[in-house]
């Protein structure tokens, strides 16, 4: 059961002019299960991608970055994403590389690109080989289906474990034009996004500089997927796709200080943090969502550091999953996050408004009572101050509970 | 249920002659369960410990670290240790601080030291105030029952969530002089220790001089406490101390090179190992004991790295539990280590003899039914080749079950 995350409505999700879609069954998974997703883009869009900086990444990550870095060196932009789900094409070798790159010069072939023009993606399990001839008979069958598609279609048709699409859209207006933004993004377990999460694609008809691009998928994915934790293991797969397709009509952007492109920012980190954060919500067996936010730090990293070793601590997680305030439990993993500076006798502690620690050691005033009932809700922050600085930072992450362990100890079953 | 740990019996746990031992009912746990332990050592006795490197430490780790930098400066040694559970006066600020002193005043009194030569130790649940009182009201009763307590009644003694006592004999012979050593520990969750585990305690009746001492410690646990791992939780408590009596008529050892002294310090060693083992054994919800090796590193310290992520994986440990060869996930967090110029096309992986993956893809004689038959296994072998180097190291960890979940979910109600 999802943590406050309302299911998206068709209506509430806008088309992105400049962007199709297509999602169609190619029997990955079980038969009549949609598995495969294409988009096209117009002429002129741009792309930023930020992938995962795991070292065993997957193929079609692989194939991204090639084909990124050689469209770098051409006057031609991406045009396509190919994104399959039920396979993960991670751990699978030469022969896995050699998939993800046919997919793309089919896909590249049926559309009239160059096979560079064209973005692989693939989620699901990891080191089964890629049944690329299923991909290979479905793909005519996409290409047709091109405009068919809706947002929705497609969050559904990227989904794993997810027990839910996540799709949003917002509205704004620059330099006295409409634009739209559409994300949809997928991943329940297996993450710890570094870099990137496992499958987010934010689309937007603003007009963007190609040169801003890359940057502003960066600190987009800084801001919101990179600041979420389910288990702390950094997925193979990855990938996170930023798109302007240059259909409404403002003066394209090329600096981010003028007020209008930083609205434009804001927007997408907005609609970007809201994808992230269903993430958690949607997270494998979780029951709580919880923001870890780490105060007087003495740098933003040292924050990061603090706030991921309670976001990860087990005892921690299974305490939430409790509603237990056990919260001795979170001073011991600020203890060994690693500040090897650290004064204990500095730390404040708050669950909500509940003043639990002071000067390291338990509030005089603060009752059992008090936490449990904090410890009860379905939302909780969670407020550590190190006394160390003026830094601040926040992740988001979920409780440990029955769940999780029951469905990955059945996933492949 | 244990994996494959022995219930120790009383004739096989040597006593450590010029080391008495005492354990009462303090009624700190549950009315009648034994509580407080007491040691006393003969005068001449030399000890070595070594303490959590979390900075949220508590009071007792504070405490003993002052007495053994006050001890350092005079003639004078540690001549005894008292050790309750069911508290571990951590997060408990000055007056955590205030008891642990008193704690030691009071069994110097009693026994005519000074305060310093007494060293308290503290187990149990953190940020609850540590009923002092009742301490303070058992150990005169603790005293006069110095020299009734078996090394079984303490390791008992110091429990708290695990399900059997730890404890560990071995003799061996130095200069022609029969030498005996014991250890007890004890620890189930909260276990990633960090230069020592939540309480492990090793005695001999060896003579090993004073100089030494604090050296031999360490190295000991470095190989045996320090390379274990139930859920990456460093404890606020962890300490591991390391007594000689000098009760054997051997010559003071001064020198680690010399053959005598290196069979020593192996057997010290290897009880440690068992120790330390057997807190996986019995780590909390355990179903599986698992040693992940990780060999061909550039250092020593690159191995542990990727041991470690592999060992802290919720989605490696998942899939122990469920016996299910999901082994992308291995290589996954292989990949997000931490390991910037890993080449996954140079990773071999081994589960037991099956060799599961061949530069970096699955190997192309695996069959799904040879690793199911491991995974199936109560003791497996996790083993990857790096193919940068010629360093390797192994850490001993376990899976993730519900019960796991269940414990900690209830550890306090």
């Amino acid at each position: 059961m999802p943590v406050n995350l309302p299911l998206p409505q068709p209506q509430d999700l806008r088309p992105i002019a400049g962007l199709e879609l297509a999602v169609v069954s190619a029997g990955i998974k079980k038969v009549g299960k949609r598995d495969l997703t294409l988009m096209r883009l117009a002429p002129g869009s741009v792309v930023g991608a930020v992938f995962t900086q795991n070292r065993f990444c997957a193929a079609p990550v692989q194939v991204c970055r090639e084909h990124l870095s050689a469209l770098s060196m051409s006057q031609q932009g991406v045009r396509a994403l190919v994104i399959n789900t039920g396979n993960a094409n991670a751990g699978t070798g030469e022969s896995g590389l050699a998939h993800a790159q046919a997919t793309c010069t089919q896909v590249a072939q049926l559309l009239g690109f160059e096979s560079e023009q064209v973005l692989p993606f693939s989620t699901g399990v990891i080191m089964e080989p890629l049944p690329f001839e299923k991909i290979q008979a479905a793909l005519p069958q996409a290409v047709s289906a091109l405009g068919q598609g809706s947002w929705l279609d497609a969050a559904n048709g990227i989904m794993t474990t997810d027990t839910q699409p996540k799709a949003y859209s917002h509205e704004l207006w620059v330099h006295g034009h409409k634009v739209s933004i559409t994300g949809i993004a997928k991943g329940a377990g297996m993450i710890r996004p570094n870099m990137a999460t496992m499958l987010g694609y934010l689309a937007t008809d603003a007009c963007i500089d190609q040169a801003l691009m890359a940057e502003l998928a960066q600190e987009i994915a800084q801001r919101s997927f990179n600041r979420i934790t389910v288990d702390g293991d950094t997925s193979t797969n990855d990938s996170f796709v930023v798109m302007a397709t240059h259909q409404a009509q403002h003066p394209v952007i090329k600096n981010w200080l003028e007020p209008q492109a930083k609205a434009l920012f804001d927007a997408l980190c907005m609609v970007a943090t809201q994808l992230a954060q269903a993430i958690i919500r949607d997270a494998e067996g979780a029951t709580k969502f919880i923001t870890v936010r780490v105060e007087e730090g003495a740098s933003e990293a040292e924050c990061l550091q603090v706030a991921y070793a309670i976001a990860h601590s087990p005892l921690v997680k299974t305490a939430f999953f409790a509603s237990d305030p056990n919260l001795g439990r979170i001073l011991a993993a600020v203890g060994y996050a690693g500040i090897a500076q650290l004064e204990q006798s500095h730390i404040e502690l708050y669950l909500d408004d509940v003043h639990v620690v002071t000067r390291g050691g338990r509030h005089p005033q603060y009752q059992e009572a008090q936490g449990q009932a904090v410890m009860a809700q379905s939302e909780i922050v969670v407020r550590v101050l190190l006394g160390r600085g003026a830094h601040a930072q926040s992740v988001w992450t979920c409780d440990l509970s029955h769940d999780y362990v029951s469905i990955n100890a059945d996933y492949r079953s």
